[in-house]
């Protein structure tokens, strides 16, 4: 007896699928008419989508230097921060993204214990859809929650509501291989004439799979990963990167270096010797960023660890170019939420 | 030495009156003219109250297939949200329906532990409504606590500043009664000829008691309700409700099925022997179901324990009406907070 | 490689200065012009300064009694409330004034745990500022802190982002002291004829060096303290202030009493025997006030305690204008952020 305004109730109950499978089905984020219906990942979008996003970012980047940074693009929608996870930071740069467009913003935190079960998380979802969300924006520390959420609501046949991957488990979080693709554009204009290393930890990484593929996708012909061989996944070169292991070696001349952050955690196990064996073999050093070619741009996701996987000097040095990043993060999201809501209008 | 635009703050403080009293002092909700002053109890309303609130209720509804949802009634005003008592659920849902009507929201969460003694709930209040609050959404687990507040600005002669009982320990919920109401009467238009059957632990729910008020002041002929000894509270049938112990048998030929939510920690307890045997006399199954009539809608108030006190298949099957009720819940508390904030201009 | 419109990342990081030199340095909250850039302590800021401040809060306190309460002079702009110590009242204030004034407000409450190293606070900071914020209402447990940050940013060459402190330690909370010298002035008109008593715990105070400092500098010819000898600093006599034990003759003839907030933590350490013993020789009773001049008002910062450094009927009587100071406290912050704002248009 559903409500026609409303989510209707009368699905079934979805079978306990495991996390680990959802993510090899097939990519729910485009609506039939290949438009983009939810961001859940980089992989499975075109050259052209992510051209279209990243002109789309540029336009409100313009934005910043107004005196008034607000457009009434999302008036009167409600954006949903559904964090399983905590991360005040990536929460807070959605927030402000939807607030400039001027949305209302709910903030949730929901403690993943009490969700642990794929069925309770879509009962919250379908309490959250009932009280007419437009946009959810989701962290979860296991993979394939967002696509889990977006599959049901694509099985509800509802489309005006959109997802975000906001970051689920070492999966993905799109918005940030956006902004580094956004980053590189800014800076060296041409994907099809350019060498990136991303450097570190990328087993665990959610952005390096990311990057790589919208890297390629791009028109950027060498693409290097860097690091210990407990820190790379299997599968790097069929996804058409170039990997090295001695770090000398795969900075030289390249034109863009991605640093990823060593999550701490990783050294009390066996995957890694210590921080300081850590920094004299993949931390990036001023000698080391020499070999690289000279107008070379040194990105990262941030936070950085300083004397980790970064000398103090580079993070603050002249090539870094760090905290553009987090300003072109903000552009990039408006621009997401912009082309989710303007698509159901 | 008042303020004249501020409380008066010459109120000797109050005497430690016990909350258990409060609750059956004189209800302090309407203004001397009959206005909703504030909202802490369906108790005590007429039938021409509720239904001029469902009206209202039923006006902002249509605003969701608005493409901007937003109505300017609460510009400027400031709503806090003054939650004493965890519920993220409840929180937002007056959250949306506060910011809907453009109302600017503070969330405030209050360690019931802080204030546990009556004259610093009232330091806390006071301190609030000097800041310029226009409404407080007041949740606490002490029954009575909305009742001292808003006792205390009657005291003081505020009268642009009004409380929502947003949840008062065991006693009043009065939104979702309200809902609940508006839910009956989206389905079934007339309340004069309707069976109604309330299930589950009536001792501890905050709603069956509004309930069964609500319906028999709208006009319900017969109001049922179905538990086990251990959870119905004496005077249900001096409040003119039908009491059953067999499910099958109260559930016969009724129009609207409540099923009211089992704290788990009931269990613990001596009152229930143990889920399954819960489930097998009190968990609403299709079967159960069928001995009501065949348009007959099933109601929650969320969120609902599957397998607990109703099957998996009829929560989300094609009577249950659960999801909807969270959508008239959001335009039951606009109405509300427009009503309240329109009785003083 | 910075971006023109983001603060510049090549800044050398900072040298670990301690907390406490930075006190000490050259208060930075005056651009060149000699306008107020940031708000980081009343100390340093002259008469006019103050009277400015104190007059444009008084436009803003006209606003309450309009039905829509906001102005939009903060419309697009946005305010970061980084509260690294947790103060859900003081944090509150500013939400309301931030909004009143039409900012966004996003508030962040970050340990201070993960911050406790100069370099990473200012990290954290760059972050924030480079997500193009305006302005950062900062709490902090360290001393200085709100120093660092101002001078960080003045270092940076960035004046479009605002720092105001709203309690760093024992240090300064100054938009306390201005609330409270507004209080004053709107009960007793003329500074230059006034007694004015602080009362309790100097030491610990945030406020009352600051209020002493403010008080000398607006005209005020007496200013006295009173405290047991083990809750009063060094130094009192130099900064003008008349020292008194003896709370019978300190209050003689005065026009205001600012009774400060005993910690309750103070008591376990051997700075104070008991609450019964500080009450009887500190507290303020309607006896000790009557030896005050008959219209004398009193004030303290909340919340108070009743019974301990307040008898319950002198907080709540007709002399106290505690709830006075919290409106227009609001109004202070209002014209902190406007005046703030302003001086980069």
């Amino acid at each position: 007896m559903p409500l026609s305004n409303s989510p209707a109730n009368s699905n079934p109950s979805p079978p306990p699928v495991p996390w680990a499978d959802l993510r090899n089905a097939r990519n729910p984020q485009l609506n039939s008419e290949g438009q983009l219906q939810h961001l859940l990942s980089l992989e499975g979008l075109s050259r052209e989508m992510l051209t279209h996003i990243l002109d789309t970012a540029e336009s409100f980047l313009a934005l910043n230097s107004h005196d008034v940074k607000k457009v009434p693009l999302l008036r009167g929608k409600s954006v949903f921060n559904i964090f399983f996870e905590n991360s005040t930071r990536t929460r807070t740069t959605f927030e402000i993204a939807a607030k400039r467009l001027s949305a209302d913003v709910i903030n949730l935190n929901i403690e993943a214990s009490s969700t642990s079960k794929g069925e309770t998380l879509l009962d919250t979802m379908d309490n959250l859809a009932a009280m007419h969300a437009d946009m959810f924006v989701v962290r979860h520390n296991q993979s394939g929650a967002p696509y889990l959420m977006a599959e049901h609501l694509n099985q509800l046949g509802i489309k005006d509501i959109h997802i975000i991957n906001a970051g689920d488990g070492r999966h993905s979080h799109p918005t940030q291989g956006l902004l580094d693709m956004y980053t590189i554009r800014h800076y060296k204009k041409d994907f099809t004439q350019l060498r990136v290393a991303i450097v570190g930890d990328i087993l665990h990484s959610r952005v390096a799979r990311s990057n790589i593929h919208a890297l390629t996708t791009l028109g950027v012909p060498e693409v290097r990963v860097i690091g210990p061989q407990t820190l790379l996944p299997s599968g790097l070169r069929e996804m058409g990167a170039h990997v090295y292991h001695n770090m000398n070696e795969g900075l030289k001349d390249v034109d863009v270096v991605i640093m990823l952050r060593l999550q701490k955690e990783r050294m009390a196990g066996a995957l890694l010797p210590s921080e300081a064996e850590y920094f004299k073999h993949y931390g990036l050093t001023q000698a080391k960023l020499a070999l690289a070619k000279p107008d070379a741009i040194v990105m990262h996701p941030g936070p950085i660890n300083r004397g980790v996987e970064i000398a103090s000097d580079v993070a603050d040095g002249a090539q870094a170019v760090i905290l553009p990043q987090v300003s072109f993060g903000i552009a990039i999201r408006m621009a997401v939420m912009a082309i989710l809501a303007g698509g159901k209008q």
